[in-house]
This record gives structure tokens, C-alpha cells and sequence, in this order.
């Protein structure tokens, strides 16, 4: 019997990577596009895990790289549900990095990515469980996805401007 | 002498590439993390032609993923500068895929990514070239790259939302 | 001022990993040698988060494969200190391997890795921070680890089978 | 319905490549096997567009490497048809290397990649489209085709010193 | 018909690699999980020659790092089989390193692999070929396979301490 | 004291690979260009063995692929000195498969690489020990070795035609 809901917490996924020599560019920093890519295999797991399907990137929003990531550094990546919509769902995904020798962490990402959950035999778009957000952090982020997706909707011309109820709201608040 | 102006055709990037097996899902299909990161490659190409210097990725807006590209499929990617700012600059990046048995080449993405060039020496960000769009196509890229920056500006916090005029003008019009 | 002990939990290590296309032989199972770089990945890390600092690992045993790891399985990795002696330190490690339609987990691996710590001047063994162990399964993992190492020195002829003492005891109980 | 020609300019192919630090020998320089890893696709992609086919790789001739390329720097290689013959074609390969920070392009080497295109049910040989050349430039590669080629085929005995007809004319003239 | 023997020198299987720039740690060492990998691949292809059979990695003993490998080594990687049992054979692994500026050649690892050859329609374990060892050093081999089977029946428990007779018979002596 | 002969013998180089998936195209086989880059890195370590010294490739020639080498199959790579100039060597690679269940070893390729060694200081060409041939086949690979060259430095344009006694032979014969 298929699950109609899930917690935010049954599909967290954190994944733990060395920076290697490959990874970098000439200045010896981790380069963006190798992090995008690890970014869409932790964020994939977790959207994998909630909902007990294959699943396929459909968009990044809001991806910025803010510090170097050096060689040798340990980087980890922690993804969970913001928010499920039907066939959809939100994953918030955060990049914590460590230099062996001084063992501080810091966070030096964050990113959006959009899944939507397919049928194998279709290979169209399926239903998905509900998430349930438990922690306010977790109700904080299901209720900051909505505004999230009007933009995206309104970037992608799916909606109108004027359709933009949320955007405009902050707008002009 | 460092110019000061480069045209937007000067560095424009095409690379082409074969999906191979380790770059797809069980579905068979190319993954998006793999993607990403073939657009972050072409993309610094074209920002470091432009700017003769070492860039790097700063944010990743707006990529969206159409359809699937297959196991043996071409992908052809293309960049080109589609605005410069004071030290950073966006690419506008559309990836386009063919299947060899039937010659059919269609558009499967678009993204726009910005990047910085950073000074060798100090590591900081040092002044680019203008690009100078020339065609209509390119003019009208340049023109929409302005709200594009007011988002990025407005998600990340550095400006508030009674600041991002450009985008109260696009929502109320 | 460098730490003399830290407590296990301070350094325990997670690395979730897709199978890829790649890491598979022609039945379609995870590579026994691919696991094995993950392995020793993931307690590196570990290793190198507990003494903060380069390691090398310098032996593997008692490395055991029980059930075949499939394409697309989700692999999850977990590391954490086993026991510390003066500039080397044993880490247990724990595999284990979820298919994304069922959603069950299993064990599928364990191994003992073990390193020495090296001072990234001279290249020689360092003296490491104390691991101090807090659980009861923790504990009891400490405790064991003497014989393991007894093992090793004997295998390895760094101490004759009369000197081995704890194995006589183990086997003649 | 198959097209029985097609122009030569139809399935020019480039593709960009950067100088990664897993490409590079212990001096810093692009190994040759890397590059003629890279040569191979690019110039497998150009064959499959000319016959929208599978193709395989049957031989590869005065390959040569005249100045070292560098980690970091971008690779571009441009691969076209120089002729066709009933089932195999000779695509013809240059490659250009550009230093990021001085912005100037130098030819560093040149090949000609022999490929056979194949039938996906019979595995055999297949009849291919004839190109049709347009340039002087594309004129005289045709011509240089066949020298080259009674060189490949007395190479490998496949005619005898007696019937290279091309080759003693040109070391007779 | 399938053989019932086969000669020990029949299956010596010899693998040669170079240290390249990704297979490194922050040291310019070569990563021991990478070695795993290479022994791991060395040893399967020994014991897929042996059995002419799929064969799978079912465990590592005894596996030790002595020396550091650096980047741009040679590394020489020589399997054979010591022993064969019902279904399973212990395949030993001798890894040797060159410097190329030196030529000279240390014996840097050694390790036994063991592995269990499989049928492939029910994909359970088959009766392999009996080994016939040749050289005295074969012979050996042979011989002091039984204990460290017998160490790894302790280990995995499927073998109480009191019926480990070789065992016992080696920690009196 | 730098050595100014070498045995053929003693820098034989045998290389032992399994096909993986990533490296094969779309019907199965081994890519061409993979098989290069085995080939490329084989033949330099044997040079590198010869002249106790970094190398560049600078040529390849007559390189043929007659049969498809499939997924899982083992290839077995031989590289020997074939000839030594003043600084420059020309190695000759055989490539052998084996497919696991017939265990049926056959020859699918061979090709002449031409490596140059440099001196590390000076980045220049250096002048190398001379091979010393001991069987009738290294012999003969000697004595054939010439007209190889004299077609290399002709099609390269260093010689002209006029001045090829050895393929005017060769061709009048």
C-alpha cells in the first residue's frame, strides 16, 4: 500500500565528499559546476527517498556560491523536503565545508532544486506523498516554497505577471 | 594594454559532447547534476574569453530541464555574454540535442549563470570589459539581464523588496 | 592548544553515494574495489576529523561482502573512531544499501581500517587526541579492538604467535 | 527516405575542451592519450551526423603533437569530412589550444580519423551518404584523400608496392 | 567440457598503471582506496581467468600499506592464485612501485582477496577448477592458505574458537 | 653513470584493463579512443622504463582497430621498444582480448607510438640510451623501424620526396 504522507525527517540525506585534484580549477578552488553536481545527487537521493520513486531534476533556482571550496576540503551536503506540491517537490539543500587542520565548519552554499517524481512504465509525472514538516524551520521553509514556485511559474512564462499574487504582495509590501 | 571593450561574438563558446553510460540515471537518460556541470564549463570558457583572466561561478538562475537527453545523444552547448557589470558578467547558456539516427535537433535547456574574474595576485575581483551586444537578439538579452540582476539581488538579500523597482514595473504592468 | 581526547560522536562520518553505470561489473552488482575507495574514503575522513590532520591508512581487515549492491542502489556509509592507540587510530566501518522502490534498508558490509596520522612537516607518525568512547556499543567496540590488533601485529610477524596472548586466551576459552 | 549526399559543412563539429589535472603528465601537459581520447569523439560525432549512424573507429594516421598544452588551458577541436568512400570515411582533425590570459590561439596538431559506419541489425558495414565538398579548401582535402588512403591500405597489405600507384608517382616526381 | 585443473601460472595476471594527479591525497600520495580499487580489479581478472566464470570479491585480509606511492610512480600490480577451494579461491596480490628517474623497484603492498565465481543464470556459487601449484613457492602457499581461511571463518563467526585447530596449533607452538 | 645501452627486454611493458560501461559506446564496444588513450599510456611507461627519464608522445602512426572489443572483456596491452634514434624512440604496442567464458585470446590491434624523452630542467629533448635488440623478431622490428621513419618524416614535410630512398625501394621493388 502506498504511503500518503511522509516527515520531513524519514528523507533527510547527507552526503560527506573530499575535494580532489580533479574537482578544481586553476586556482586551486572546487570548481561551481562539480558542486552543482554533487548538489543534484544528494538533492535526488532525498527526493528518491521521500518518494519511493525514480526521479528527474526539472529546475535550480537561487544558487549562489559564496566562498571558495579548497583542495583537500571536506564538503558536506545536506538536502531535505521544503515542500511537496502534487506531482512535485521542493528539496532545500546546504553546503558545509571543513579544513582538516582547523576542524571550523562553515556554510558556503544553499540552492532550490525542483523533482518531479515519474512513473517507470509511463515515464510520465506520478503522484506523490504529502510532506509533513515538523520543526518551525521545516513549517518556516513549506510556507517560503510557495513564493518560491510563483516565481519560478512566472520565469518560465507559465503564469502572467498579473497572475503573480505572492510576488507582488512582497512586492509592494 | 588591457582592452576595455570586447564584442559579445568574440567569445562566444560551442561544445559539443556524447552522453556516456556513468552520465545517465536508471532511466536511462542524462543526469541533470551532469548537465549543470557542462553548462558551468562552457559557460567559464566564455566568461574567461571574455575577460582574458580566471573567473568563477557565482550564481545559477532559472535552469530549467525540458525533456530528457538519451544515452548516445549529441549535446550541443552554447554560451555567450549577455551582460557585463562592473567585475562580474552573465552567460546566457542553451543546450541543444540531437539524436543520430534522425538528424532532429532540439532545444532541451537554457540557463543563465554569472560569474566574477578574480586578480591572480590578490584574489579579488577586478574590473572586466564591457561587452557590446551587436545584433538585435543580443541588445534585447542585455536590456532583460537587468531584471534578472534585480532578482538575484532581491533573493539574496542585498537589496529589500521596496528597492527592486524593475520588477514592481514588470508585476504591475 | 591542541585537544588530548575527543569524544567518538565528535568525528562519526556519513557519506550517502548513488551506484553508477560505471562503479558496476557485468551483472550489474557494485565492483567490490569501488566500495573499497568508498570505504576508505569515508573513514579518512573520519580518521582525519578526530586528529585534525593528514592521514594514511596503513591497514585493511576482516573486509567481508555479504550481499550484492545493485545499479542505482542508494549506499549509505557510516565511519566512526573504533579505538585510538598512540599515532594510530581504528575505524569501523558500516555499509549499508537501500533500493529507492522498496524503501528497505540492509547491512550489506562492515570493515576496520586503520591509520596513522602524519605531521605534514617532517611525514613521520604524530601523536593523536585520545578518542573517548560514551555508549555502551562504543565501549564495547574499544574493548575488542586489542585483539584486533593483535591479529594484525602477528599476521603482519611484528610479534611472534607466544607473544599473542589475547588470541590464545580467545581461542583456548 | 536516405539522402545519398550531403554537404561537407552539414556535420562540421567543435567541441571545447578544458585542461583538467587528471589530463595532465608530471610536467603540467596534456597527455597525447587524452588528447587523442578527445580527437576521437569529436571527429565519432562528425561521422555519425554525415551518415546519421552508428560508426566505429578503423584507423588513424600521421597523428602528430608539435607543441605541449597546458593544464588550464582550452583545447578546441574542429573535426570535418575530408572524404567519403563507399562504406568508410576519413574525417579530417585540428586542434587549437588558447592560453586564457594572453587570449592567442595556436594550431597544435592535426589528424586523419578513418571510420566505418554500421548497420545497428547486422552489425556490418553500411553504404554511406557521399559529402560534397564546397570550399577550395574542402576540394583539396578530397584529393590529398586518395594518397593517404593507398598509404593506409599498403600499410596494411592489403595492396602490394607494386599497386600504389599515387604513392610512387608523387616520390617519383 | 569444462576443466577440472588448471596450472597456477596460467591465470598470473600482471596490470601496469601510473599514478595520476587524481588518485592522490593532499600529500601526493597515492590514496590507499585507489590501490583497493586497482588489487580489487587485478585480482577479479586473475580469478575470472582461472574459473572462466563471473567471480565476485567476498572478502580482504591482511591488507597492509607499507611504503608511500607518489604521483607519476609506476605501479605494478601481480595476481595469482594460492588457493582454490570448493567454490571460492584465495587469489594473493604482490604490488611493486618503480620511480622512473631511479628505476628502482620496492615491493610496496601486499594483500589476499578472496573470491567466489558464480553461475550466471541462477547467479549462485559454482564449483570452480581445481589450481595445480607448480613452483615451491606455489606449493607454499597452498599450505598456509588453510589457516588464514580458518582466521576468516573466526572472524565472520562461522566457526567457534575451540574448532579453530591450525589456529591453535600455531599460537602453541 | 647514466646508462648508454639498454636491453629491448628490459623495459617490456604488459597492461591488463577490463572494459568497463563508461568506456564503450552505444553498440557495446570499446570505444577507439579509449583504447588510444590505454595505448598512449602503456607505450610511455615502457619509454619512460627505457630512457629513465619524462617523455612526450610526438607521433602516431598505422594504428588499425580490426575487431570490436566488448564490455567485460579483458585486453592485455604489450608495448616494446621497436627502435631508439638519438632522441627520440618508437615503440610498438599489441593489443590482445580475452573474452572471460572461452577464455580465447586473439590480437585485435597494434600501432607505433614515437615518443621523445625530455630533460626535466630544460624542457628540451635529451639524448637517450640506445636499445639493444636480442631476438630475430626485436631485430627485424629494428631493421623495419627505418622506413617507418622515412614515411613519418615525409608525410610530415621534413624530408622531400625526392629523398626517400627507402620507400622508393621499397615501392620499385
Amino acid at each position: 500500500m502506498y504511503p500518503t504522507t511522509k516527515r520531513v525527517s524519514e528523507s533527510i540525506t547527507e552526503m560527506t565528499e573530499l575535494v580532489f585534484p580533479n574537482d578544481t580549477n586553476l586556482l586551486g578552488n572546487l570548481m561551481g559546476g562539480n558542486l552543482m553536481r554533487l548538489m543534484d545527487i544528494a538533492s535526488g537521493i532525498c527526493a528518491s527517498r521521500h518518494c519511493e520513486s525514480s526521479v528527474v531534476t526539472v529546475s535550480v533556482d537561487h544558487l549562489t556560491f559564496q566562498e571558495p571550496i579548497k583542495l583537500g576540503d571536506i564538503v558536506t551536503i545536506k538536502a531535505k523536503v521544503s515542500r511537496t506540491f502534487t506531482t512535485s517537490m521542493e528539496i532545500f539543500i546546504e553546503v558545509f565545508t571543513t579544513h582538516i587542520k582547523t576542524s571550523e565548519r562553515r556554510k558556503s552554499n544553499q540552492a532550490y532544486f525542483t523533482f518531479v517524481a515519474l512513473d517507470d512504465r509511463t515515464m510520465k509525472p506520478k503522484i506523490i506523498p504529502q510532506a509533513i514538516p515538523d520543526t518551525e524551520e521545516e513549517k518556516k521553509a513549506w510556507e517560503d516554497a510557495a513564493i518560491r514556485r510563483e516565481f519560478r511559474l512566472l520565469q518560465s512564462g507559465k503564469i502572467k505577471p498579473s497572475e503573480a499574487k505572492l510576488s507582488k504582495d512582497l512586492l509592494n509590501s
